[in-house]
């Protein structure tokens, strides 16, 4: 079952907590035993799973990559965003994700996050979720 | 078919070679043609694909991650290990490995390591093998 | 349906474009809808997608990646490739791409990249086509 996710992200840099989406993406598809293919059809919003409990773990991810990877470092790409490429090769832009007993087999601390690295703008996440 | 796999790290840092247990989960499936995925169920440790031969490489890069994401960065997490969260972010949580003639597509050098960021502690790896 | 990409690269690091020949790979394959797994068989090559536009933004990441991990770092590694290693663990070893109507999911801007880290050489992609 193929599907899009669309997520509209409000700061330049942020991770959105997409979770509950991709939970229900799994319940509709009626998938009991498989996995859920996630990818970010975009080239400046990676996916990622991370610890959604204490925003303050999300915090300091994000303020830790500014300081490595500085929107103003002398960059070429005229667009001003090579950060954001670059922000995206380190994150990946796509997620395989497991399915047992038709939920999403993730940790205790676990969430699933749209790393937004060029925004505010509305994103698609392609959806695959394939039944084994 | 979908199993877990348990690994005890010994440090706070720790790349665990865990390519005969990986190559044992495909035997025992008797899958020989598809694809095995794996899925670290922790938000401060992450799975990846890299040299074992030379234990010089595995040193290097952690050497170079804990220089790189300095423990003690001024984060603001009160837990102290949001350097183990970014690494995390970095490597990945989770791989997709090919299977054909019922082995694990390696290449020579290569090897499977759960990547521990904040041990000791023992750890668990989600696998499912699928059949193609 | 499995196969092989092999892939000339021409300096020490680049980014290959071989979006072309990974949908060949897809069309060849006949399959309309499901996913292709690539996974790179070195441990000093990578493969990732991220704008392939203009070429600023490659020329951007390969330097930031230089000035990050350089080569020269007082690793203990005696080939001399350790940044190389590293550079492949941020960038990661696989992809899985979907399949929907026949053609590779990928944005608009985005291009498949093979990430040469230790070249020039000869590399090689194992590639993985699944219906769906």
């Amino acid at each position: 079952m193929a599907e899009r996710l669309h997520v509209e992200s409000s700061a330049r840099d942020e991770l959105v907590d997409i979770t509950d989406r991709v939970r229900a993406v799994v319940k509709k598809s009626g998938v009991t035993e498989g996995v859920l293919h996630l990818w970010s059809m975009h080239t400046t919003c990676a996916l990622t799973v991370n610890e959604g409990f204490d925003p303050d773990v999300v915090s300091d991810m994000m303020t830790f990559m500014r300081w490595l990877v500085p929107q103003d470092a002398g960059f070429r790409h005229a667009e001003g965003n090579s950060d954001s490429h670059i922000k995206v090769a380190f994150f990946g832009p796509g997620l395989t994700l497991l399915i047992e007993d038709g939920e999403v087999v993730l940790g205790r601390w676990q969430r699933v996050f749209l790393c937004e690295f060029d925004g505010p703008r509305p994103r698609e996440v392609a959806c695959q979720v394939v039944s084994s």
